[in-house]
């Protein structure tokens, strides 16, 4: 099978690109010593988590505890869920995931920990702080000691260190390389309390994509969590943490209609893409028309201006497009195709789509 | 069970007020004598598109062929496919789907007119006009007299009509009424066009959410296709053609971390709620907290403000969100859960879901 024959829109991922970029973090996180749990939430695709273990992660991380059900089949030994998890469903799934694999939480509040203790889990646990993105996470200092001292105290939880969440840092100019040096006076602030206290904290762990290859940088941090990486994305080449090149997914689509003047449509919009925006206008790259602007979308249209279009584009064409965010697009995909060339290699099935709780 | 046996975030549908969405829809189009072809693409499951039939749709509409598939399962005697189909795997289906439905299909260019004749397709075929809003449709004129024309000749195909989307009326503000009434002359003297030209359209189908109650005052309009009033949502309040009350839809979410002041955290964001925005600010309304605004977004995270949030709301409270757009909010879930009070009655596979082909 070729890419010719595959029916559109279709989500396709360049092997050569991704396999390229997941040898390159685990180089960087090998050279760096840097324990390497990529989060899944961006391929979603179990095969794809087996690659990132066999490359030398130590384990991967999901959002939701039905990620976590599908991502166990990847083979990790090892699986964050990094969120504050709620609910009975929620911890009868990881009650049985803790049976096939290492499980570890983060949470961010004693209520949290308390429920995941009543109910008779035996987890890692993670206490989460807020390092500057106001999202969760308890604030340093006391509130934290004081969260990481009832964790410890709870039966069936490991205390096993910290996450924190530096989405608040958005690239590495002056002031993000400003903000990553306080992060790391921050974290090293952290294990002095910690310590002070008698509690030990073996894992720091945080990092972002937009200053992922800055990670080293940040004293006392020794775990990552990358999950954009594998593929890239527009947002992820405006932030400056890689270049066009490095982006190994794009949506194949047909021109389906050009009646209007200067313009094309595609047979994807919000559906297909995500309404996800980026840092400029549009809302994707048109591979092969770099003068296009993908300007506008409906549910499944996608608007593409283009002056002279009409007569240069063709109903029936086929363009590929690098969405804004790679990981809400693959959401909205039944399938990926793995290409080699023109050659499609390899169709994976996106196994943790859609899984919400 | 109950709506409190629900593991979160949950698409809930209060059952009463879908019923009475349904019912007033079936009664306006019945009263004015409006073929009513719902678009399914709000709901994407069968057994409600079963429910607009037996209430007197004429059939139902789809954008895509996958879509088709899915919505033949409805019962449907007749389906709309409203989108320019391109592609051998697409004219395949839909040649299956021939043997078990009548099939329309709208199309904007003599190309995709070809592209269905070539591959012996027997299908009703709508020409598509731009009515202002610039997406797809020829211009109405000789360009659309001469694509009916093309039709018409072509073996295999049954020209039955004009198709067109006024998605540039957002509103029945007085522009808006100005512009149908312009509408209802477009399509006067597109008739009159094709009367001379000896061409019988027997269908003019159209109009849009926004205007959805006053359908009937666009001269010549005789079919309507509706979608999102079986739900409804935010924008369709904004747009005026809806009360809040009449929001059938909304998202049941868990309140997972108050650790931030002034502030909830609820576990859904763009993947649950999708990241459609709104003519205000806000991607939805907490029913609970009508003073709260739902004011960002991560994947998995909605961020609430909320004065005296972390006093006031509860870790693990439960509320309900109705989106900004329900149409791409269910297209994120596996299932939707229709409830009446507190029972949950039923629960459905959202069997369209991410069909994008």
């Amino acid at each position: 099978m070729t890419i010719h024959d595959l029916d559109t829109p279709a989500l396709v991922v360049d092997l050569d690109i991704m396999e390229r970029n997941l040898r390159r973090m685990a180089e960087y996180a090998a050279q760096h010593n840097l324990r390497l749990r990529p989060h899944t939430k961006t391929h979603k695709i179990p095969a794809l988590g087996a690659m990132q273990v066999a490359l030398g992660a130590v384990g991967l991380t999901v959002a939701k505890s039905t990620e976590a059900e599908v991502m166990v089949n990847s083979g990790t030994p090892d699986l964050l869920i990094a969120y504050p998890v709620l609910g009975v469903k929620k911890l009868e799934r990881i009650k049985a995931l803790t049976k096939r694999v290492k499980i570890t939480v983060s949470v961010d509040s004693v209520e949290v920990a308390q429920h995941l203790a009543d109910a008779g889990l035996e987890v890692g646990v993670l206490a989460e702080t807020d390092a500057g993105l106001g999202r969760v996470g308890v604030e340093p200092g006391q509130p934290l000691v004081d969260l990481a001292k009832a964790i410890s105290a709870m039966p069936g939880l490991t205390f096993e260190g910290i996450a924190f969440y530096p989405g608040h840092i958005k690239s590495t100019d002056a002031a993000g390389m400003t903000a990553l040096s306080n992060l790391g006076d921050l974290l090293t602030s952290i294990r002095a309390q910690l310590t002070q206290a008698d509690i030990e904290a073996r894992i720091f762990s945080g990092g972002s994509t937009p200053t992922m290859w800055h990670s080293h940088e940040v004293a006392g941090l020794n775990e990552i969590r990358p999950g954009t990486y594998i593929f890239n994305d527009r947002n992820t080449v405006f932030s400056g943490a890689c270049q066009v090149e490095d982006c190994a997914a794009s949506i194949l689509c047909t021109v389906v209609s050009t009646s209007v003047k200067d313009q094309f449509i595609i047979d994807g919009g919000s559906k297909t893409f995500s309404s996800d925006l980026a840092k400029q206008p549009g809302h994707g790259w048109v591979v092969k028309y770099p003068e296009a602007l993908f300007a506008k979308m409906n549910e499944e249209h996608g608007y593409v201006s283009m002056a002279g279009a009409k007569s240069s584009v063709k109903i029936g064409e086929r363009v590929r497009v690098i969405p804004n965010h790679i990981c809400v697009a693959v959401n909205l995909h039944e399938k990926v195709y793995g290409v080699r060339g023109e050659t499609v290699e390899v169709v994976w099935s996106v196994d943790g789509r859609g899984k919400l709780q």
